[in-house]
């Protein structure tokens, strides 16, 4: 693993501008009626955000097709915006009074702060419907039917929903590296899970192939999590996007609380090289691997 | 139109115990991890419930294929389960504190006053991916896709969560009968329009013969609603399933109370005799026809 981060950067910038040229176009204007729900529908999704699943989707994508096809990437933007929906929906309702009761979000109010707890959990709702909507855009029926079987095993109590409901019942008490590990594949897990299989069953790549991406998505899901555990224990409150230490207020259970920081740090380095292990075979596999180099270089 | 209502209440009975079982098979057992979402999910969808829009769907149905075949019906369930696990997540979210404050449904606590506020979020949550995950157990992929795109419609903005905003911004105040039609389109029309559009669709119906039956969905909706408030108003506590009064209390705005109640008993009457105009020269029509007859008697 070496560097290369400019190019990098610029890839996912290119990215993340042709993803929200879509979100944009796929969430119905702010003028159409309800006003309000359409309004907080774009506030949520259009108001910043890495686009990380999505872009990590189109990377795999072009990984497997061997080559940067501007028009064939065009065709696929329905599933990789129906993952950023669908992530979208949970960051909305997660941060609700009741369960996460985080009042900010990418630097500006939380969707229930600005609109009211109301019209939270209806946009969420609206945004898991869109999510489906959007994925039925895919031109080719056959590869859309695939596509929603994955959504719904990444959304559903086996995935997503379900490590929400598990983060939410766990606490510091009670709860073992299992359960925190638990939590992580499916809450960030689920969705990464979702884009690798995503772009496997855009691009028809082999059944060996779909496993190998799919553990390579668990791996990368754990990793970027526990560096997010790490970075909120100690790193830069910029870099992170929220308060340092917010965790550990709300008495979240994390890495670096279950193992320490240096046992979470080399956890972190083990999955990333994992990672890497899965992907080093594979052609074209570069811009994959100078985001594996990004993550590690966050480690704090 | 003339009664037979004893005929018609066997046929519900049969249909709501086939709709039943199939629900409780697509649902995860208790015992599954995290136990707390699937048991919360089985006790909000299996806790009671007429069943009205799935027993509408197999009505129409087999109104269409001119039989009654039990074979056949067996393999739309998934199309008849995937429209009342919809409906079952939009009266969780309805009940919350923020929405209609609701402590009680069906004569017994509402999911949020058995499992709290974050866990009745994401049941509902988990029971609109459910809605999804379910239809895509159609036998027929083509089918499954036409269904897909009806269940989104349904649910979207333009549909039953659109219906939901516009009733918590509308209050009496600022509240018209068009507003309050389109709530009811929206909110209550919208499913039974999936339900007959799906029967629609799995019978191979024409396109005027949908056209036709979506209308009868949509007076059929406004009438249920109409009648709903009128009962609210007047009517028996038992037959409601809430307390008498709660609309009111609630300062929701209702059919009697922006038209009086003796126009409202009009309005009813009307959009049931313009539901039976459309399906009285149909086939086979004799269970939607008992079934119109039973809802004009509950006309207080």
């Amino acid at each position: 693993l070496d560097g290369g981060n400019l190019l990098l950067e610029k890839y996912f910038d290119t990215k993340r501008d042709l993803v929200n040229k879509a979100l944009g176009e796929y969430l119905d204007p702010e003028d159409r009626y309800p006003e309000t729900l359409h309004k907080a529908m774009r506030y949520v999704v259009l108001g910043g955000g890495k686009r990380l699943r999505p872009i990590l989707m189109i990377a795999t994508y072009e990984m497997l097709i061997g080559r940067k096809n501007s028009q064939r990437v065009q065709k696929i933007l329905p599933a990789a915006c129906s993952i950023e929906f669908l992530h979208a929906a949970s960051l909305v309702h997660d941060d609700l009074p009741f369960i996460d009761n985080a009042n900010e979000r990418r630097g500006k109010p939380s969707c229930h702060k600005k609109f009211g707890n109301a019209i939270a959990i209806l946009t969420g709702d609206a945004l898991i419907v869109k999510s489906f909507e959007t994925l039925m855009k895919l031109p080719n029926q056959k590869k859309a039917l695939a596509c929603m079987e994955v959504l719904v095993n990444s959304a559903s109590t086996r995935g997503m929903i379900g490590g929400e409901v598990v983060d939410i019942i766990s606490s510091p008490q009670r709860s073992k590296l299992h359960i925190l590990r638990d939590v992580h594949i499916k809450k960030t897990g689920a969705l990464l899970k979702a884009a690798e299989q995503f772009a496997c069953i855009l691009a028809d790549a082999d059944e060996q192939t779909t496993n190998s991406l799919t553990d390579f998505a668990l791996n990368l899901g754990l990793a970027y999590q526990v560096i997010d555990d790490l970075l909120d224990e100690m790193g830069e409150e910029e870099l992170l996007g929220k308060e340092i230490g917010e965790d550990r207020r709300n008495e979240k259970v994390t890495y670096p609380l279950l193992l320490g920081i240096e046992e979470s740090k080399k956890q972190a380095l083990k999955l990333i090289n994992d990672s890497y292990n899965i992907i080093k075979h594979m052609s074209n596999n570069q811009v994959l691997v100078e985001f594996l180099e990004s993550l590690r270089d966050r480690i704090p």
